[in-house]
């Protein structure tokens, strides 16, 4: 079964949310996360986040203009998926203006994470949150939730 | 010339945001911008962000309680300031909240933090962004911030 299983939509468009300026340490995990959604049909938006040469990139850009990028993608989005186990101001900042478009937010972390007490008490409807205990089960919860969308 | 300058409000409300679980090191800073708020004549709502004994008061609360407590003092703020020098998800949240409400926001942050782009780059008319370089310079641009609401 692929993405255009009659209910959803055929190419859902994603903005995944990850640490940049937070730290880094999650790249290969946002990696995977990329991987698994475009091989389910997906169109990930914000794939600078799984970019190893984001820093690179990004120092040609102002402040303003990867501001300006971002809230642009994530206004075309039809779903955000965030990686909450690393603290990130950008994260935080994202996961709220999803909420505040109401499009449906998937929060993933690991068990051993202090995930903050506005995404793990958040009661918006719109929000789901998930942990993770290893590549396979992340996986499997980020393409079940594109594929509901 | 005291927070009641004439032009201001005589006890302006301000939500103080600090990281809890992205890690308390500046927890000395938050507590010298709290003593600073207060000693002007503001009424910190949040103080509990500036607590030594936070973890172990929060623990004995569920996350729906704890998100709860902070929304509703951000409802009932007429400024957020957040020190966005350590990484949070909550701070990154709280603070697009606080734009949502146009509310007045003043982020402050050390010379040397690599802050996120959805601060640095915001446009939005209700945000101001500070850099400082000592514990004098932060509180003079707190303060000043206060008796200016």
């Amino acid at each position: 079964m692929g993405i255009n299983n009659g209910t959803g939509q055929q190419h859902p468009k994603i903005f995944l949310s990850g640490s940049i300026r937070g730290g880094r340490q999650l790249l290969e995990i946002y990696r995977l996360m990329y991987d698994s959604l475009e091989e389910a049909g997906a169109d990930v938006l914000s794939w600078h986040v799984a970019d190893p040469g984001l820093e690179e990139n990004e120092s040609k850009m102002t402040e303003q203009e990867i501001y300006a990028r971002d809230i642009g993608l994530l206004t075309k989005s039809d779903a955000l998926i965030a990686e909450v186990t690393v603290p990130s101001i950008g994260v935080g900042y994202e996961i709220c203006r999803a909420l505040v478009r109401k499009i449906p937010v998937l929060c993933l972390h690991r068990p051993e994470a202090a995930v903050s007490a506005m995404v793990l008490g958040n009661p918006d409807p719109s929000l789901e949150v998930r942990t993770y205990s290893d590549k396979v089960a992340l996986k499997e919860i980020i393409v079940e939730f594109a594929l509901a969308l």
